[in-house]
């Protein structure tokens, strides 16, 4: 299905699904609204997959990763290197969204979208390169128009397959090295803000080395100037192929109508795109943790999220939107196993 | 052990565990420090557990069931049989306590500490009631002094046979209709404050019950005159049977070098209690949760504890604690199970 149908196809909330378990939590023996987020958790993902009985057994966390042209500008703590083996060490067990998601029985897919080295596929990779990295976007496009949309359509259809084989809810993660600079970039342009209310210090910067990637920002937004009610126009501008991957994922899995828990700065940024392509989409993302990454809660401002988490977490991967698993099945599983006060024979609240 | 034995029991963290365990987060692959909380609570538990790879497999969630006196003076929304029938609820699975524990692992293990119902035993329910609940404590005192020790005493006995058999980590929780009433009391003597800042709506009760139960937790407080230095004053005077054996269980896990996770209101009065019993006992305790009933942050604040969870919860039954063991453990499973540079041969960070 083209990105065009996929976004027809997203549909509001099912306010029946909505009220039906809206009801059953103020049957079941708490009282009402004592489990805060746990139950309006429950509620919104009962509109999204439009049952009120949701269960959220076959979870996926979708790791997108790819590289940036721009770390020629010393934005990154780290060398280009990084991501092809930290990609490798995702797939053998070792980083922090494996251990996470091993935890909560997720799955784990690595995307090669678009990394400068080559990797071999595994179970758990695929290889979907569009490019061997992107352009410098602090001296002209991150890729060509038709990239953006090729990115986009490829994280819509690898989403797509994984809903036909049973995906109950998305976790997105990246890897990247780099990558918060094209998302600070966009966060800019969506937001209406200067760099430097939105560039953080990524894996670990110096303060040289923020000034650069400020400068890089700044740069990025002026030279190419990306239109910012045209999402394909800022990923090709500004963007990434791995925050474009995940911003199709995210398009798909709105229009299967299942939930999407989004991590933190990289993934937000492509949720904003994914957003500005498709406002209705807001409604199906839940966002996992507010990061300690500057700019992020700004971000998370705009799209009008409330974050589960608030643990000062950085790390991206998927790592947060992975930890947060747990809650958001917690809180179906509170609406589906609970007793009401009919069954559990407990009396309901007198007048006091 | 005697309570007194046990408090003596009680070590600082361990230094060398914390260190070898703050060393090894330092090298595995993620920026150091990107994971926030994560990182700093596998460090606090390998202090805790002196062990520099710990692990959390055996999980006990406690509910300590006791009524109240003072639900004569119209103080809680729901009679005072639901005590009693909600611990039937939690022992048949119903309750929220019982789904949270079940999705993450965890063993629920009910005490009758003062009911005012009889209840048959169960494999998970034990009958330690030290009386069919406490006195009014707007007119007197809750229990005797003995009677405080006895419950603490139970509480410590409890958890030292279930760390016997291999428990690993503690969540607090309660039930007992009332009880947001002497905790509220128990917080207005320690942090020394008006009943107004730290008397909330409990279970859900209208501006008119909120004003008989701030008059009765100033009556409480009047009357009784505790001494804030002696927790068991406290308790005796101004506690109850499920807040005394929650101390005595905080007590005895502290003492055994395992993590005890606190739930909101009722648990984080039974902690201070057993703070001001034993103070080296607040690095142990991790606090699962802000509550929304008023004056649980100005406890949390007492306690020097900063909450994982901000979810708006209010409920009780060691719910927000249980949901807290998934992010405790992952803590855990971070610090055993993730690769470090060099075994996954990640190239480590550059200068920038």
């Amino acid at each position: 299905m083209s990105i065009e149908q996929l976004i027809k196809k997203i549909e509001p909330l099912d306010e029946k699904a909505m009220n039906l378990a809206r009801r059953r939590q103020n049957q079941l023996t708490k009282p009402q609204g004592s489990l805060g987020r746990l139950e309006s958790l429950s509620i919104q993902i009962a509109g999204i997959t439009a049952n009120a009985s949701p269960q959220l057994d076959k979870k996926l966390a979708l790791v997108m990763a790819g590289d940036h042209g721009v770390v020629e500008e010393g934005v990154s703590a780290y060398p280009q290197d990084v991501t092809a083996q930290m990609v490798a060490n995702i797939i053998q067990g070792g980083a922090a969204v494996s251990v996470l998601a091993k935890q909560c029985g997720a799955r784990v897919l690595v995307v090669d979208m678009g990394i400068k080295l080559d990797i071999k596929p595994d179970n758990n990779l695929l290889i979907k390169k569009i490019a061997s990295g992107t352009g410098n976007i602090a001296h002209g496009p991150a890729m060509t128009r038709e990239q953006a949309v090729e990115a986009i359509q490829t994280g819509a259809e690898i989403v797509s397959q994984e809903i036909e084989n049973g995906m109950d809810v998305l976790a997105t993660g990246e890897m990247g090295i780099g990558n918060t600079t094209p998302s600070a970039a966009i966060a800019a342009v969506l937001t209406n803000t200067i760099p430097e209310y939105v560039a953080g210090r990524g894996t670990g910067i110096s303060d040289i080395g923020l000034q650069k990637k400020i400068n890089a920002i700044r740069n990025a937004v002026i030279i190419n100037n990306p239109d910012p009610k045209d999402g394909i126009d800022i990923l090709s501008k500004i963007g990434g192929f791995e925050i474009a991957g995940l911003a199709g994922a995210i398009i798909a899995t709105a229009a299967y109508r299942k939930p999407i828990i989004i991590d933190g700065f990289i993934s937000t940024a492509a949720a904003m795109v994914a957003v500005t392509m498709a406002p209705q989409i807001r409604e199906y993302i839940i966002a996992s943790h507010k990061s300690a990454e500057t700019g992020h809660e700004a971000m998370l401002d705009w799209l009008r999220l409330d974050p589960i988490f608030d643990l000062g977490m950085r790390l991206g991967e998927g790592s947060g939107a992975v930890l947060a698993f747990s809650v958001v099945e917690a809180a179906c599983k509170i609406l589906n196993e609970m007793a009401t006060f009919e069954e559990a024979g407990v009396s309901t609240k007198s007048m006091v």
